[in-house]
């Protein structure tokens, strides 16, 4: 087994040539794994199997059990999505502008890969194939590092990719596993700034908090999503009631699910009774301000506490507020800056929360639970970022790049 | 005097409103801000002497010194700095893409400040002025922190800085200078990733590894520059000899000056002998390698150090290469991904080390002295990132801006 630093040095060896591979060959890599995945079906759902069973062992919930399995249907869409991803447009050379200067140089920028990306992410093996992929495509080396609950999957899966992409002409090492499952080894990953160009979390919290504090490779992180729906006085309430239900129902565990709802006072009165026995009836538990439970007398009063949380859960804090203003202002200091919505008929309205919500998505009459690579249309996904530097919200092929500057001249010194 | 914490919280706030100010009003107030400087010239040369005088006392080397002096020409320089700034186009808010998608959702992307930038810089207090600017045009909150050998200078600057820019209606505390210089106070500001969205290090390796490894905020480090210039064997010999002196010699003590000279084999010994009596006289130490030392005698024998230094200084690095694939090979192992640059008239060679050099700035025959913000026609720069993510190469406005997904439905939700 090689050490966190070979596998690195080995990445980044591979990096500058992969760089530079053609499109086609890319492609061909795509199509290959895609077809290993599928060969091998057998083969990976019993190396998932002994996942499972240690899962069991260890009494892990199961919801994350759940997310654990593979069964045939799960690999083929994963050999689906190398598919898609091979359909994308290579962003790898693209000239984004290119100007003469007065003195006569051309100037222009061109689309580069980052170099070796390391990503560090929990239960699913799919994001091992998915993950692989769009490194892949976009000209980058990637370090895997899954949860050791999915550790055999993982090993199989992405001895299957690199396997698969070498034979279709891909440089050796440009798709590794750490098998390590310590978190010592991702201690020793996120320190190899001169190897590792960016790291990518996705995971909780307390992951990001651990990992970011001795990180000194840049770090991006699929953050948390504290989203809100707020239902101004101008709203259709109807399509408030259809985009509030949308956003906290229809899948409550992803980032982008709405977390707290805020009604402007002067509808209140006609909006939440409605809203909130839909709300339970769905089987969703509510936790109101006072105001709130003024209207709606049998729900949980919410603490300080709920207006920062990201539950995750069929539970939704709920606030009456008496402006725009302060709608704007809860959002801004409680939300985690993923996907904000307003429901609202005024353009006033709509134009100021649109300009003075600092979020990643800002939505004007829509459901948050649109925040999504593919409904963007960037075509596949590495994440959502929540941070403000090199990429915010769903990052697709161009976020795995960067920008190299190319100056042609004839000679041309400075004076 | 405000701690870090308070100074960074007031910024926050001041962020907040200033993201939202009028193109016109952030223009009326960095022309007040130029004007406020020139009228109070006497007042900031005063203070500039108390820190001349300390520097004196102190022995700091005379080079230092002449950075950190302000005369009247200075302060004019910094006031027509500012109203270039003015006059420059306003990054914020402007839309880079928009699309309707099948669903009838409208997604777009606006440009919008990064919030609060923290700047950490040296001596030279003309720095406090430029960064102000700057950070206001793209609607930043900013939090200087020069060194302390200008720091009466700093305190001056930026306090008329900010009296101007109130009166002409900026948020009070969107420019604010860190007055403690113990090191302890960037400790501080380095860890404060819910106030502060992005620090900026100007300044050495040092500094960097300092505050790199503390830093829980997103850092971006005007890198150093180790850079080359590699005359091909297709070279014209007499552009090439132009180029290097001028990437050597114009302006030795800035990170785009070249560091290294790399020779193909076959052009050595034409090129070298009166290449190196030019550097020789212009004051150049050079130091090469065996092969450089057997075409001309009188120099001095590099060491495998040499390779990787960036001298800032009249001194050169000299290596003979047998090939392309070697130059190449050694500009991505020992270089700085800063600007590096080919002499060669032949295309293939263009365009592989365009393709395959990993730096921010790849020249053909052009002197490498041109990677700067304002010769790239960004306007003024901040400074000049060597790193891959948000922003590489030379850094403008727009590097100071991140995007906003917006969306515009009619009740969207997701099925």
């Amino acid at each position: 087994m090689n050490t966190v630093i070979e596998i690195a040095a080995q990445a980044k060896q591979a990096s500058r040539k992969l760089a530079n591979i053609s499109t086609r060959i890319k492609n061909d890599a795509l199509l290959a794994m895609a077809g290993a995945l599928e060969e091998s079906a057998g083969q990976i759902m019993e190396e998932n199997k002994k996942d499972l069973t240690y899962a069991k062992e260890m009494g892990i919930p199961s919801v994350l059990i759940d997310r654990l399995a593979l069964n045939e249907k799960r690999i083929m869409a994963m050999a689906a999505g190398l598919r898609d991803v091979a359909a994308l447009p290579d962003p790898v050379g693209e000239i984004i502008s290119m100007c003469r200067r007065p003195n006569g140089l051309q100037i222009g920028r061109v689309r580069v890969p980052l170099g070796v990306i390391g990503i560090i992410y929990e239960a699913r093996p799919n994001v091992t194939a998915d993950t692989a992929g769009l490194c892949l495509k976009s000209g980058n080396a990637v370090i895997l590092r899954g949860g050791k609950e999915a550790i055999n999957s993982n090993k199989i899966i992405a001895d299957i990719l690199d396997k698969a992409a070498v034979s279709a002409g891909i440089p050796k090492n440009s798709i590794s596993l750490i098998q390590d499952t310590d978190r010592q080894a991702v201690r020793e990953l996120v320190k190899l700034h001169n190897l590792v160009d960016v790291i990518i979390l996705r995971g909780g919290k307390s992951l990001l908090e651990a990992v970011g504090a001795e990180s000194s490779v840049p770090i991006i992180s699929h953050g948390e999503g504290n989203c809100h729906v707020f239902v101004d006085r101008d709203a259709d309430l109807l399509m408030a009631a259809r985009i509030v239900f949308n956003a906290k129902v229809q899948r409550p565990g992803v980032c982008n699910a709405a977390e707290s709802l805020l009604v402007h006072k002067d509808i209140a009165r006609e909006f939440l009774p409605g809203m909130i026995d839909q709300l339970k009836e769905a089987g969703v538990e509510i936790r109101g301000c006072s105001e709130t439970k003024r209207i709606a007398a049998d729900i949980l009063e919410a603490t300080e506490d709920d207006w920062s949380r990201e539950y995750l859960d069929l539970i939704i804090s709920v606030k009456v507020v008496d402006s725009l203003d302060e709608a704007i202002e809860h959002i801004n200091k409680y939300g985690s800056s993923h996907s904000e919505a307003i429901v609202t008929s005024s353009y006033t309205a709509a134009r100021r929360f649109l300009q003075e919500i600092d979020a990643a998505a800002v939505y004007v009459n829509a459901s948050t639970r649109f925040t999504d690579g593919g409904e963007f249309g960037l075509g596949a996904e590495i994440g959502i970022s929540t941070q403000k530097l090199h990429a915010r919200g769903p990052m697709g092929l161009v976020e795995l790049t960067t920008l190299k500057f190319i100056i042609f001249g004839d000679g041309q010194i400075r004076e």
